[in-house]
């Protein structure tokens, strides 16, 4: 499972503090939390209340540089802000998060991934909106998937992410993204990624921690390969972990759990 | 989601020991502690230990019966033993566990179904033993379909148990009893139910209940409609119900947990 941790984001009171203040201890505390629960990336995202979006994310990421070098997922819709996140990130070292069907932006967003070597998150989504059913978000996931091989995109590098929607609002999503999930797995050989911004579907739902672990393991089990997560979530990340026991991608031992975080 | 609560059941000490020594007070206090907690239907195993295995029954299911009135899954290999038990827990209030590919047992198995008016687990296994792949699970699970047919067993009153085998000893079974449950609720319209004895996934392991739960949510996720479960265990009942929540078969609501308990 490649989990990448979602702590370090604008959205979290904490994090737009720090951002707004240049408070790094903040966000040093964030990176060695999550490495250290052992995410394989970090979203890095300065929140959509910055007034100087370039600035912010600019400080973000070399502030996260100073702790860390592992994989960086740029979370920013805008274009230039992506561009330099990737480049302070570094060669190899980042995620686009995210890209989407609207033809344009997918295309210049393919164009910075092949310059900098980065994964690309794209989103079963366009300029109509989230579509309701799984055979219209897999569509989009088809017209992603070509692109970012016309591109030159290894599938490997390519993560869709069929967007999941709050279950108090929009309960009869789950169930699409799911068979989204299996049907993505299969569009192409070898096959795209499938990842999930996990926290949304509990958004403003009591029961959160219940509802994600929930959620993850019955994606894993349809085909998730990687997910946006709490990774400090500890009883998220073990049923994460026996979820894919269970798929036999892990070997079992008395104590899989800890030998997985040792790995 | 269809429970079925494993308690009373001669393999746990307590109920070995109540039968031996008809206790009727440990008996009425699962009976009613299963029933509280939301059982569909309760199995009753008198134990592969006794050695008068009908009187074993016989005590066991009258005693239960002072108790409730809901179905009973009759737990035995002896078929005289499972038609005492069928007559015992009332016509249409009984289940036969189990049957399985066997073409002569499952033929009488099944004239005792039509007979008592019982529902049927038909476990995916036969004279050769357990098949390791799904595909000849699946086969097998073809044939007690068919023959269920045949006999005039709606195919609702048919439960197909994939025989799911611990994770420290036999891994790789996991992942093939998730893909026959989806595949077996393909084989006829209407679909048969999937049912799994759950616990035995976990059998010997450490973390039993984690991982009990985390493969509960991953075959619901995969189709699985009923289960025999240790209904008393909150957590798992609590994941079991935001699974078919996130699947869209429960409304949302705050405190949805709750109101599946109290429907």
């Amino acid at each position: 499972m490649y989990l990448i941790g979602e702590r370090i984001n604008g959205m979290f009171d904490d994090i737009k503090k720090a951002v707004q203040e240049k408070d790094e201890t903040v966000i040093k505390r964030w990176v060695e939390e999550q490495v250290k629960e052992g995410a394989d990336a970090l979203d890095v995202n300065a929140g959509p209340s910055s007034d100087k979006p370039m600035e912010a994310m600019e400080w973000l990421v070399t502030t996260v540089r100073k702790h860390t070098d592992i994989t960086l997922a740029i979370d920013t819709t805008k274009t230039d802000v992506m561009e330099r996140g990737l480049e302070l990130a570094g060669v190899g070292k980042g995620i686009i998060n995210s890209a989407n069907g609207e033809p344009q932006k997918l295309a210049k967003l393919l164009e910075l991934a092949k310059k900098y070597r980065a994964k690309v998150i794209g989103l079963t989504m366009n300029e109509k909106g989230i579509p309701k059913d799984a055979s219209q978000r897999v569509e989009i996931a088809a017209q992603i998937i070509t692109s970012a091989a016309d591109a030159g995109i290894p599938s490997d590098d390519l993560f869709i992410d069929a967007v999941i929607l709050p279950a108090n609002v929009a309960q009869e999503h789950a169930v699409e993204v799911l068979e989204t999930i299996s049907q993505i797995k299969m569009l192409c050989d070898p096959p795209c990624r499938a990842v999930l911004g996990l926290s949304n579907v509990s958004q403003k739902c009591n029961n959160r921690p219940l509802i994600n672990k929930v959620y993850l393991v019955m994606a894993i089990a349809r085909g998730l390969d990687a997910a946006i997560v709490d990774v400090c979530d500890r009883d998220l990340v073990d049923s994460a972990i026996t979820a894919e026991l269970l798929l036999n991608k892990q070997i079992y031992c008395d104590n899989y759990c800890e030998a997985y975080r040792k790995k």
